[in-house]
């Protein structure tokens, strides 16, 4: 069971993470409203200062209705070794030009109590996985 | 102007793209509801007779709200050279276990016959190719 559950810190308002007030998501800096999800995928992700968290993986698409529902990102490890696969909502990543990929307000120690795979587990298998991610960023 | 605009015959609704009546789209045979992107890219894609007619290359989808608002499908050329992109609607693959691959239900001919880009043209940047490609699956 790859789920952690947040703790009570975690779940707190003050702690939640900031979705972009304007209600865009991804890059935007770009007018267009569509994005080819191979952009997407392989962009660096950063925190509000500039430190590379990890990379974007890629998405976990609802079958029926088409909608994202995460954004899988991977961080830690090395060569792939030991890394972990944070699942992020769509819109809590933004694009920065400047930094060349995404911004999501979370820091690391946030990142790192997330709910988390492994790069081989199939996490999604369970349904409880994904309920975990909602409620850890309260969406 | 990468446009292709459907003719009247491709408009009539005898010729329109048959999507699933049960709702479900990609992956009918997994319960699951969630699917990787990673795991539809590169995945080839069958007529009904079970003649492959291409392989998705990727999504194009909504930034703001994360909705995937087509699939987009490599067709002909050989590799890499002279294959044209179609978008296709999330909802018109259904997964085949035997063919182990997206089945649409639509034939090569109305496929040539839709809206496509060249794989290097960046056919979103306007606005009116996705109103082609909604009307022509009248979508």
């Amino acid at each position: 069971m790859p789920t952690k559950l947040p703790n009570e810190r975690d779940l707190e308002p003050a702690g939640g993470m900031q979705l972009d007030p304007s209600g865009d998501g991804i890059e935007l800096d770009e007018s267009r409203r569509l994005i080819a999800s191979s952009k997407v995928e392989g962009t660096a992700v950063f925190d509000p200062k500039g430190e590379q968290l990890g990379t974007v993986m890629n998405f976990m698409v609802d079958k029926v209705t088409g909608q994202v529902a995460y954004v899988v990102m991977a961080f830690g490890g090395f060569l792939g070794l030991g890394e972990s696969h944070h699942p992020l909502p769509w819109r809590a990543l933004r694009y920065d030009v400047q930094l060349g990929g995404y911004v999501v307000d979370i820091d690391r120690d946030r990142l790192v109590a997330s709910p988390h795979h492994r790069a081989e587990e199939d996490a999604f298998a369970d349904a409880g996985y994904g309920k975990a991610v909602d409620a850890y960023y309260r969406w």
